[in-house]
């Protein structure tokens, strides 16, 4: 299971993340391959070389021959992916993923799997507002966290090459959750961010403003151009932690909101000096 | 009222814009002098060669020997200002701010300004999370939206002067609102948007999340460092408009939370479709 270049991988969606996976693997010489429905993407991707191989169908030999199987695709389809083919695994094979919720998947697929595969999940948090393999580039993993997501079934050295393989990746900052804590992360850092974001921009017809924005108002709402099909199904699979740091949120801009009524100048400064010294924590190191 | 070199320009509070101002007009050749109570922002200004003159008190030579004065103070303070110096000004001086509230402001001073000279206020719509003329920088005025704010006792050729200003310092786009359209709009764009990132910061103990975070994140509540007491007079200046905008933003980011609590997929991918194409418009031409 060590990171060695006779490694063979399979990439199984190939979209913007199994795409920035593939060009970073076949860089540093794994054998890369890929399955995806849309032959306008494996043609793309043959085209650049950013794979070896590809497939518009499961290929069976494909499959069996890959030391190492990394799934990019909805949650979905991801379980019923491993439910329909998953006999066509070579025994001893790695698998892992890119999904962005991990608490409703992760055990389904890890009770159902044969025995002789390990699926260790992972999370890598980096992102494009664009999607497809055109759009694949995995200078986006630079200085982003890639989180392995285990669980009590893994075994410790799933867990450690699933770490080797956030580094090979060229991750900076490499993590281990439980699927529980992920999600509960994930519900405020990331998917709170994108409702927030909607909001702001579905809230009121805000477009006669773009002559007067500034970058904050720009940087806040970046995110709410958004893959409809893939986020609401993100948002619903993680719906109950999501509700609760939605509820969380609006309590404290609703407290915000009471300071100004009431007039209380003090109130407001403290609320802004704790978030000035909360936010100097996340500032990235130069 | 031309923008001609013989201009002498004071600027009254040399923090992070008022040095920003300065940089840009001392290098495009005009005289100027600066009046800021901090010694140090006087010393480091002259050392710097940002300002030709400079002085910690109200020095009546200087103030009388202008013909444009920049006012880059809180609002309150600038309002003292006038009502206290106003006699000194040189007859046919134009004034101007940087002030970032405006209804509450502009009608007051106008009021009480002498007839010989006048008041056009403006809002640079740029800045930085860090304060003081030490950080100052007119770079961020590139791309950046300067607006003059208008009202009916101000000349049409005080409103072309103000528009050449903000041509003149490099601002991209330069627009004219009355008082009451720029606080509805900065309700919305900007302090509504800090509102947001303050309580994003300060809703729950998120320091343990900075291993975890995306750009999302970061970009969000980038503006969550913030200068507590400027901030809390914009806002209690603007609080009807900002809590008006407060509302509206709560009761989209209701709608979306109950859209996800009765599993409505197809009414949370319209909002996130609406809020793609919105936010479509306010991509900056590249």
């Amino acid at each position: 299971m060590a990171w060695v270049c006779e490694n063979n991988i399979l990439i199984v969606g190939l979209g913007l993340m199994g795409g920035s996976y593939a060009r970073a693997l076949k860089r540093l010489g794994y054998h890369v391959s890929a399955i995806d429905s849309r032959e306008s993407a494996i043609e793309y991707a043959l085209e650049q070389g950013i794979i070896h191989q590809g497939s518009t169908q499961v290929d069976e030999a494909m499959v069996s021959a890959a030391d190492t199987v990394i799934f990019a695709l909805y949650p979905g389809v991801f379980r019923e992916w491993i439910e329909t083919w998953q006999h066509l695994f070579k025994p001893g094979a790695m698998l892992t993923d890119v999904t962005g919720v991990k608490a409703c998947i992760v055990y389904d697929i890890q009770a159902m799997l044969r025995s002789d595969v390990e699926y260790i999940a992972a999370h890598p948090m980096a992102g494009r507002e664009v999607c497809g393999v055109e759009n694949s580039d995995d200078r986006m993993f630079r200085d982003a966290n890639y989180i392995v997501v285990a669980t009590e079934k893994n075994t410790p050295e799933a867990i450690d090459w699933c770490k080797s393989l956030g580094q090979v990746l060229g991750f900076s900052r490499i993590s281990v959750l439980s699927p529980e804590e992920h999600d509960r992360m994930i519900g405020f850092v990331s998917q709170l961010t994108h409702c927030i974001a909607i909001a702001l921009m579905t809230c009121s017809d805000n477009r006669h403003l773009v002559d007067y924005t500034g970058d904050s108002f720009r940087d806040l709402t970046r995110i709410a151009r958004i893959n409809d099909v893939m986020w609401s199904e993100l948002f619903l699979l993680n719906r109950e932690p999501l509700v609760e740091e939605i509820d969380v949120f609006m309590g404290e801009l609703e407290e915000i909101r009471e300071l100004l009524v009431r007039g209380d100048r003090e109130g407001l400064q403290e609320k802004m000096r704790l978030s000035t010294t909360r936010r100097a924590y996340f500032d990235k190191p130069v």
